[in-house]
């Protein structure tokens, strides 16, 4: 009773409506209601995502960029970006990629004589600590050149990019074991191992997969490539992956399709990998115990490949490191429950989610009781010995992910839509609509040991009409579910500006400790160490050596200091520029006219930008961001005189 | 008496919240509003925010992505960003710069030997028609290289870009005349013009600005750059430019800072350039007829410089083509009201918006009554005799735009607000708080002669602690206004996470008018007519030629044709692909692992794509847009044979 009285208050003051005109048109909830076209749905929506100016958002969203190669960080409940993260593409917002250090990260990524400015990034995954996120590193894959970022949470900057030649593309990367040892990569275009020809007719024989466990360094922060090793596999298309963790804990699990070794050849008369890749019953999961295969790898039983150490299918068989069990047609996920004793796979062609039971499966492998042998040699398990039970899905059943609650969150790609089931019966309890077909889904946390429940985000492939028209071209659709109640409901459209992501992980944001300024002066964020040629206030000098000028600059609103440099013709330059600001969000930004050069320097940040002075003329610089009322008098002019 | 009761009812209706839980945490308006913080004025803006799903926002803002080279399209009320458009970056989302097509448009952008992959835009502007926006078309520069670029609103792709090395840099740029004859582009930082060394110590004798004219051809949706212009300028630092409307129709103002000629020294014991260029109490506006320049261009009364047709200055001023009136202290905006009959200039050191009368100014200029002339010879108007008055607006006011109401807003820098003033009276009616530093603002349709009034967006430039910590590099945030009612209201934060942007322009969406799918089949997006390489269904082919193999291949769901290319070692390829669909939304990609060729193909595109086959290799293609539940299977090889 006393909240009626209360809620009659309420809305007779949102009727009267604060700082409201009088003609109506501006507030009241009852006229906004109908000004706006809301539903009671629709105000209890905007009421949990709105988020006040000066608000945090409860969890932040690292969603994959796609063929954008970045990353994106994305605010729940509020669903704004807060950043774009530059990965594998030049950002020059952020300077990434337009001056010595990023262009050196970037290039080191680079495949063969090819330099690489792009990827098509698809799973991103946040370090662990006993399964659960620990909130000091993202790692993110690049499909299209079998590549691995590392990003450092302390700021938000790519660290490091790794490639090996061994494979060709990935697609199931990247995966975290749980204590995060290993940065999971499997390939999934066959290819010869180590790069070189073979012709597509001896498909069968010299093509292959590959699995590379990334060896992670907490401390340094990087992969470290010589402690790193792979695992050769068969040529199906090895897919999604998944840690095992606390039960399943030293194992990884890896999706396939293509079982049929299709490769199309659709103008020469052969069906395409569409309808080729699409005939069998069952596709194979691939069961690799990873703690016996660092083993393997110490005993040296491994080939080089490509540099990689590599332990050969045969090895991989006689070491009992590989197992498969089949899975229902054209499987896409694999995803391991928070207690780790169950493994539950869905089929893009199968209506069901299948519930593997680690307990089974373990009892099969330990007791050497298989039904068969793959073309390769590869173990076999029962499917039918290997599992709990299926949940009847739908139609195109994609991902799952789990809340706090015993429940398991399909997403429904011919349906587009997101089932809600219970895990201790299999029963889907729920069914809600999204706009339209929905790829991966995410749950707050809910690929963890401990997922949090509340949210569930779909991120849906196609909008076509959620949003205002903007070009053939259009954004894709993440859209936001309350999955508190005891109803799903659904929240939030979010358009997708930049790319097509794949996948995200969503962490509780007060996991995050992002720094605000670099201490002391002169960080380079590549390494989070005081720069070799960083430069303190009152230090700033131009130096003549032999390998052309140094430029020593300091920035400070609104001037930097040297603002005039003077260089001959065709002259090497080589300019050291450090922001000694110390304040949060003073950021300053250092550009040359016709250069392809500028840098984004944080409060503290140093930056080296090395050019070739071309023709005579005056250049003017300045800071491209806009740090104080007289940001525009923030520059001065690169002089470069006839010889 | 009914309006509340319906409120008790609402009311009622939210407390037992449809489709909520029964453990209070998930309905309610009462128990959402204690849950999240949420003030009675945070209900009000979120349900004037909030856009449902499937919802379409009421205006469209392009929004400058600062040196992020793009631009962003944003829904108004909702402020989603709703695209990333490719301008001056390669974006392979897009396939933007990964292709033939865009890549020699964006090489089209080189200045001197420079390949140029970044930029700084800063002013965006919608194609005009009798001074109100007609939704055709988009243009804007890069301040840092001196360049144009034009957006065709039909499909939201990037057209042409255009540069002179007439100048070194620009800033005023992109604004248009009322019929879009012109879109103007002034020089920021002196040079030399076309380019060219001249000591820094020569800066008052060698150094100039200028304005460029870029002619634009709505039929051919080109700027033409034969019919194109300039006019020469003093090395003042030009500034924001407004074209006059109406009344001032043929003129254009250009406003200036620096007529201290300060070019800075610090390392050379001069002061920043900060301090030098702010001794003077007065800058100059420029006040310019571009019809009557028109007709000395015509003439023949110019000098080619840089290939550029130039009005010197000397001939500027014979013909009576420039003016200068002086505006208080480091002006920054210059703005049209929407009769064309005033311009309010603001400073950046003033505490003014200096109100001038284009009656008075237009009178002294026909009755030749000046005050003096600048150091060059350009004639001076009196500043009491060509302004109707001052408001007083506060600490760093800067950029003024209009509503449908006889108001005027403008931003103010320093104390972080916007002011709402009266045109009639010049009285400041409200200020409003935004967080913080606010730059330019932009309010619907408000520098056109109609303005809708309605929302204003404050873009503010630091953000500092309104969002979530996303590391020393910050967001931006755009703060939408409701200014709708008798008091302003604050909306809604947007972080703005991709670039600085500088300024915005609102449109109705429903003067957009943006394309579905490219129809007939095979339109290349650059010329909007079908490709002369255009693939047809059934018309896929390999042929080989002098100049290298052509692979002539479809996409559709879910394959393409070819899906294996055969080529040799070092072999040139050309690729032409045509998205063969016509379904909305149905767009695929194209990449090729370790090339750096990535493509998005929409519904009835084409595209080219010229590589160099490398080492003997199996290199996986496949589509990187997810188009189907066989998406995966979309893939095959270029299988490179050793010679």
């Amino acid at each position: 009773m006393k909240a009626r009285i209360l809620a009659i208050a309420v809305a007779g003051i949102l009727l009267a409506a604060s700082g409201c005109g009088q003609d109506g048109s501006n507030g009241g909830l009852l006229n906004l209601m109908n000004a706006r076209g809301l539903s009671e749905a629709d105000v209890s929506a905007a009421l949990k995502t709105y988020t006040p100016t000066g608000g945090r958002d409860d969890y932040l969203l690292f969603a994959s960029g796609g063929h954008s190669g970045q990353v994106m960080v994305i605010g729940v409940p509020s669903m704004r970006i807060l950043k774009v993260i530059g990965v594998f593409t030049p950002e020059p917002w952020q300077g990434y990629g337009y001056g010595d250090q990023t262009n050196a990260l970037l290039s080191s990524g680079d495949r063969g004589d090819t330099e690489l400015r792009w990827a098509d990034t698809h799973h991103p995954a946040l370090s662990e600590t006993k399964g659960d996120y620990d909130g000091e590193y993202l790692f993110i894959n690049d499909k299209a050149n079998a590549r691995v970022a590392v990003i450092s949470l302390k700021d938000f900057v790519t660290q490091q990019i790794v490639t090996s030649r061994l494979i060709e593309s990935d697609h199931g990367a990247t995966f975290v074991t749980p204590n995060t040892e290993y940065v999971v990569e499997p390939s999934q275009y066959p290819a010869p191992l180590g790069g070189g020809y073979a012709p597509i007719e001896q498909f069968n024989e010299k093509y292959r997969g590959a699995v590379i466990f990334w060896k992670f360094d907490r401390e340094k922060g990087r992969i470290v490539e010589a402690q790193s090793w792979a695992m050769e596999l068969p040529p199906y298309m090895q897919d999604l992956t998944d840690a095992g963790k606390l039960a399943s804990d030293g194992w990884v699990f890896i999706n396939s399709f293509n079982t049929e070794r299709a490769w199309g050849g659709t103008l020469e008369g052969n069906p395409p990998m569409e309808s080729g890749a699409s005939q069998n019953d069952m596709d194979y999961m691939h069961i690799i115990n990873w703690r016996s295969a660092e083993k393997v790898v110490a005993a040296g039983k491994t080939e080089r490949i490509a540099g990689m150490r590599v332990i050969r299918l045969q090895t991989a068989i006689d070491e009992g490191l590989l197992y498969f069990v089949p899975e229902p047609k054209s499987p896409h996920g694999v995803d391991v429950t928070p207690d780790g004793k169950e493994m539950v796979v869905s089929g893009k062609l199968d209506t069901h989610a299948t519930v593997y039971s680690w307990a089974k499966v373990k009892a099969l492998i330990d007791a050497g009781k298989f039904v068969g042998k793959d073309p390769y040699g590869v173990p076999i398990l029962s499917f039918e010995d290997s599992i709990r039970g299926q949940a009847e899905i739908g139609l195109g059943p994609l991902h799952t992910q789990y809340d706090n609650k015993g429940f398991a969150y399909t997403s429904v790609f011919l349906e587009s839509k997101v089932a809600k089931w219970r895990l201790s019966d299999l029963q889907v309890i729920e069914k809600i609509p999204v706009h339209y077909n929905v790829g991966h889904l995410v749950a707050a946390e809910g690929d963890t040991v401990s997922p949090d429940g509340g949210y569930v985000v779909a991120m849906n492939k196609w909008a076509i009409d959620r949003f205002n028209n903007v070009g053939p071209l259009l954004p894709q659709n993440f859209q936001l579910i309350d999955t508190s109640g005891e109803a799903m409901q659904l929240l939030y459209d979010m358009p997708i500006p930049i790319g097509e992501p794949h996948y995200a992980q969503m962490i509780k944001a007060d996991k995050l400790k992002s720094i605000e300024v670099y201490t002391p002066i002169g960080i380079d964020p590549l390494t989070h160490k005081v720069a070799k040629n960083a430069v303190q206030a009152g230090q700033e000098r131009i130096e003549r050596r032999a390998d052309g000028v140094h430029v020593y600059m300091t920035a400070v609103r609104s001037h930097f200091t040297p603002d005039i440099v003077r260089v001959k013709e065709g002259e090497h330059v080589h300019l050291h520029l450090t922001n000694v600001e110390q304040a949060k969000d003073a950021t300053h930004g250092f550009a040359i006219g016709s250069k392809n050069i500028n840098v984004s320097i944080e409060p503290g940040e140093h930056a080296d930008l090395h050019f070739i002075a071309g023709k005579p003329g005056v250049y003017p610089l300045y800071c491209t961001e806009f740090c104080s009322a007289l940001h525009l008098e923030m520059a001065g002019y690169l002089l470069v005189e006839p010889r």
